[in-house]
């Protein structure tokens, strides 16, 4: 997306004699449209991406941009999507959202009609493939990752949470409150999981505190899957006197495990959970959390998406938004204590 | 929608004959170009819904349709996307979401920008003004609308659910278990609000039970809604045994009464929620409650927008959906009736 501030931008007829086609092959290229053999077609976007051909005059504006998630989420979804709107509706912008849905894979036409449709902008939530990363490239059409779940190219541009500090601050709350075996659920294989584990490690170490291995269960981030691990943590000799959850629903999950083996909240065991969305508040007791700004992460990575679109460069690639724990009523000291 | 069905469509140059406009003038109310006084915009749009007109060849798809929303609510707003994208992606169109945002007013310049995106169809929870929707009639963008909350014309298409018959059955579910003082919270003055408390008072006037005036209670369709609104009628001497709040976040409030006051949900008191939502099954006790099928009716909302756009004509202008009662822990018979 930066690219031209790498590599001086180069002509459409270099491209054209380089990939060894002519000048309108490399156009319908650029332009989205047919009449281009596939392999054709790859080569000229490998050149446009290499060499970072944009075209002089900026493209005309469709005064559109696209948000793109793989699943929407009933408790984040929302949260994400208003802080979009409430910047496209600013900036007066149509935005166009994409849900791929449970079947990803089969939805090969969208890079295709996404450039037809030539958005100014695209915000993805969703991991879009290599190819389709370059085709956007090739046409100019600026993305930002937001939220990411995986390593980025240096020069791909992204918006995240602080997920390291938000894990270590909510471990430290728990330490503050004089616990001393304190398990945490690890979220799927994805960065953001991976950072409020470490995260949560780093402040048990800062304290002193050993890091048992049973300590730490992985599961998906659901109420489902904050269930099972749960009654997994809990059921062994010697149980955790506190939680920390990969996030809110498995928090849920944590209280249902606490209420099948009998346990108060918090007065048997301390729940701490990740996200800070609306059903923090509605469980009861309600939750500790740590407060992730979902809505201004979506603001902050569209405002950046347009502004790329607008031919801007950004100073900044990537920025992580800070998060900030929310006490409420699923912690206090620990009754009895390992130590 | 149908007007054409009623009026046998006119030609442009009669329109503009009968506005006293040159034909170009016509030409251009109909394609939404700039450069048209207000007042004789108006006196086309009102001739052109008035005489049916719509282009003889279909106006060029644009392959997008449009949901507009006034507010995202985190509860539903992503079940009805997600329905909504479930046949986007089947016919490939493009979603274009258009939140209004707290300050809908200031929102005019809405029709304009969606008119110059040509939309092949909207789908509305929104309520839209008489004047947006004539300008759409105009330009021949049929749209439907998504769960009513006021009278609509005969003539224009939409989707809801089967409320009235859900009230009753929630109702009938709670005096089946022995309740003989059932309170209800209703929610604003909306339509969908009104059919749920009819269907209440429905199902105990054919119990033979009384409506009592102060068994009713108004409040907005939030947790804080009912939280208070529970807490004036539990509060009251002789209190109900049961409560059939307005939605599920009210049932979330009406929880939160309870544990205020001391009583148990459902030794103490009986909830029923209306939507079956994520939430329900989150909270302690799982929630009884009416399902919407939130889902299905935005799909069929968008079923039905997508045909009407591509020039079909609808055999039904409005559908409700049927509504079903979940059953969960919420609810149980009185342990102390008034009777």
């Amino acid at each position: 997306m930066s690219a031209e501030d790498a590599v001086k931008p180069v002509t459409i007829s270099y491209i054209a004699e380089t990939a060894g086609v002519s000048v309108p092959t490399v156009s319908k290229v650029i332009n989205g449209r047919s009449g281009v053999a596939a392999d054709t077609r790859a080569r000229v976007e490998a050149l446009i991406t290499q060499y970072g051909y944009r075209k002089s005059s900026p493209a005309q504006r469709s005064n559109l941009m696209e948000l793109v998630v793989d699943e929407l989420e009933h408790q984040w979804g929302v949260e994400i999507i208003r802080g979009v709107q409430e910047v496209v509706r600013e900036h007066r912008i149509g935005l166009v959202l994409t849900e791929f849905g449970p079947e990803r894979s089969t939805i090969r036409y969208w890079i295709d009609d996404t450039i037809a449709r030539r958005p100014d902008c695209i915000v993805t939530v969703a991991q879009l493939s290599e190819s389709e990363q370059n085709q956007l490239r090739a046409r100019g059409i600026p993305f930002v990752v937001l939220d990411p779940g995986s390593e980025l190219p240096d020069d791909v541009p992204y918006v995240g949470a602080t997920n390291w500090n938000g894990g270590r601050s909510a471990t430290r709350h728990l330490i503050g409150l004089g616990h001393r075996d304190i398990a945490v659920i690890g979220g799927p294989d994805q960065l953001f999981c991976q950072a409020r584990l470490d995260g949560h490690r780093s402040a048990l170490q800062s304290a002193g505190l050993p890091v048992h291995d049973d300590d730490v269960a992985r599961a998906p981030l659901t109420a489902e899957g904050g269930h099972e691990a749960a009654l997994r943590l809990l059921r062994r000799s010697g149980r955790p006197t506190a939680i920390f959850a990969g996030n809110d629903l498995q928090a849920v999950g944590v209280y249902r495990a606490a209420r099948t083996l009998g346990l108060r909240v918090p007065a048997d065991l301390s729940v701490v959970g990740f996200d800070d969305l609306p059903i923090a508040t509605m469980i009861d007791p309600p939750l500790t959390t740590v407060r992730q700004p979902l809505t201004e992460m979506a603001m902050a990575a569209t405002e950046l998406a347009l502004a790329l679109g607008r031919g801007e460069t950004a100073t900044q690639t990537g920025i992580e938004l800070a998060t900030r724990l929310i006490v409420r009523e699923s912690t206090a000291p620990p009754v009895v204590g390992r130590d």
